[in-house]
């Protein structure tokens, strides 16, 4: 009867995963929270490859509608999802086309310019040696968050892009949390790091904070 | 008097140039054309870092309007600008919330998780040796193909997602034409390399081509 509209497939610590949790926090929607464990191998078993053939979490799986029974995958096309279908809810793409433009850019520098390096996968592809794999993915965050910080520069407001958390803040905070487990200095990255600070304590970065996914 | 409202800085064979070169003959869009050369250090230059600090191409000026001299990042944030901004050309969004969400997730598919792996810089920062360089990026092209593939399999329209061209396709063909420069057999992707043969008649891919580019 009280069924979520949504079940969301994730994992904890996945910054995607962490990604798509703050936008269903922030627009106040409910859903049913399906663990995937990225280490033990669940994300490539069968089951999980028949839901997102890349073996990636997170997937929005719909509950209702004509739709339901199908799973959305690629964490940006589902929360842009979100923001078409809950128009009424608070938007994470505030401003004009253009504000939204830079919003976009800012969220890609993130989901294709430095996660993807540091996806177990590409790790262990790119060498078998745990240090190694450790300083691959060191590199390509500092180098997203360098990219990141300088275009975030000239900005005057609170958030990556102006006054309002956006898809842009989305994709910084789990990006920046992902930076801290590998020790990496932020005190280079002062904008960001502020940006990364006073979110901790927004009540959907609260509410949807890895801590609270933590098996 | 008659000058374009866009200037694209962009390369004759990058694919996510030639994704935003689609979108402008789709849309009938001009613009003038800046080649920024990714082989000679171009790209990383003084010049072009103030453009983008990440480095890449594209990059969209505006020429007019009240955001004048300002310049876009990021192929889908660009692409997703000109749809907004350009509500009567014709549509790479094609259909309902539902579509639009696997269209967009496509699109993921080649530029987070496809794409990023064969960037130069990516390349060699995984290895100083050219046939290492080549094999990382024909593994990760390939596997990307496959998710693509397999996410396609189950359509019944000519095109990734449905009966109309859209931003899948806008991104799966420069991908595809990628992969052929690599040698990469086609034969276990019948379904993408049929839209891509295809797609090699319409009008804006004709247009777009990195051949009508080539310096």
């Amino acid at each position: 009867m009280n069924t979520p509209s949504y079940r969301l497939y994730h994992y904890w610590r996945s910054s995607a995963s962490w990604r798509v949790r703050i936008a269903l926090a922030w627009k106040k929607i409910e859903f049913e929270s399906i663990p995937v464990n990225l280490l033990d191998g669940e994300s490539e078993s069968p089951a999980h490859l028949k839901r997102n053939p890349a073996g990636f979490v997170p997937v929005l799986e719909l509950n209702r509608g004509p739709h339901a029974g199908e799973k959305l995958t690629e964490s940006l096309a589902i929360i842009r999802y979100l923001e078409e279908t809950h128009p009424e809810a608070p938007t994470l793409f505030p401003g004009t086309a253009f504000d939204r433009a830079k919003i976009w850019a800012l969220a890609e520098v993130v989901n294709s310019g430095t996660q993807p390096f540091q996806n177990i996968s590409v790790m262990e592809k790119h060498s078998v040696d745990g240090e190694e794999q450790k300083r691959w993915s060191i590199h390509w965050i500092t180098h997203g968050l360098e990219v990141f910080e300088t275009l975030i520069q000239s900005g005057k407001g609170q958030f990556s892009h102006g006054d309002h958390f956006s898809l842009a803040d989305t994709c910084l905070i789990p990006q920046v949390y992902s930076a801290k487990r590998y020790d990496i200095d932020l005190s280079a990255f002062p904008k960001l790091k502020h940006i990364y600070e006073t979110s901790l304590n927004l009540p959907a970065i609260v509410q949807s904070h890895p801590d609270r996914y933590k098996p």
